[in-house]
């Protein structure tokens, strides 16, 4: 039990996307981690998005991403005729039903002042849009 | 670094719905926010059921609601051949299979005393039966 | 508000999976959150794999969690042609898609010394391999 107060340090990221596809964040969550100098707590990670999110995946195979993006394209395809908001372009309604399937926020457990990701979990930022974006993420770090 | 101790806050709230379809709460959540006098930090959204879940989406224009709805219902058909769980109705089983791919549990970083939505963000109780319902949620606000 | 510093308190468990299927952690977790003597806070869950993960959903009737295997496996088949990262067996990347459409964290909130969660509401490790695994779960609880 860790008593006599935890301390909070939150910072905000871009990040450059290259259209569709999964963007490893996980160094730069990893140097906020340990910016703050906190040994044991929790790393928060948001994206401001509705159209790119945030995933924990194998990070060591990159045929891995190649096979998730397969199966999500054939699961939403862009310009699917159920989709009536189009306005901005056949991926956009993919893009936010995929945002939905997978994640706006996550939190990842910090001891001995790293984020503890299994040996074989990274981070992304998934783009779902295949123009390239700048994406805003906040990563707030709780603990001591 | 936000040091010398964080507060937190936590209140329950009950939102009704009308049955299937997305209710926002980004209201209801922001005014917990702003209620706790905390400036910087997380704030937590919990929906007790197992037939409602949480989601940020697109909450600007209103057919993208539409479209996810027509999306999840063709995804996960209500009174799909495959479930047994059928004593509640062909929508109940239907109703955990969306809970489990949407979420039960959100983080959102509070900044200067609101959750820093994204612009087109907006929280979203989705409910999954057809029978409009009571659904308990409880909102945690932690930080300065 | 509850101020003047909130606690923490972090702890790592095994779980032993015997291939795939939903295994309950309820009591598991309910045990780490009673033993921080924390009774308002919020209780995080995070699972270090990449294929198995975290899911709160109906516990009371088996049959929910037998038709949503049948829906996954459905959803995500084994040995999908899409699939080219096969090394490791046809449930591998299957295994991936599954663990990425449901959750690798969970926040829980905390209330009278326990997490609140919902009448029906259970928490499962989800193992999505065919072999039995031991699989690192850390959760850490906060509050006061």
């Amino acid at each position: 039990m860790i008593g006599g107060g935890t301390e909070m340090h939150q910072e905000v990221i871009n990040v450059s996307t290259r259209g569709r596809g999964a963007v490893d964040i996980t160094g730069r969550v990893q140097q906020i981690a340990a910016a703050g100098g906190v040994r044991t707590g929790l790393c928060h990670v948001f994206v401001h998005h509705t159209s790119a999110s945030l995933m924990i995946c194998e990070g060591a195979d990159p045929q891995v991403l190649d096979d998730l993006e397969a199966f999500l394209g054939r699961l939403v395809p862009d310009g699917d005729p159920l989709f009536r908001h189009t306005a901005e372009g056949p991926d956009d309604m993919a893009a936010h039903v995929r945002s939905v399937l997978t994640a706006t926020t996550l939190s990842i457990p910090l001891s001995e002042g790293r984020c503890a990701l299994g040996t074989w979990q990274s981070v992304f930022l998934y783009e779902h849009r295949h123009a390239p974006h700048q994406r805003r993420i906040t990563v707030t770090v709780q603990g001591r």
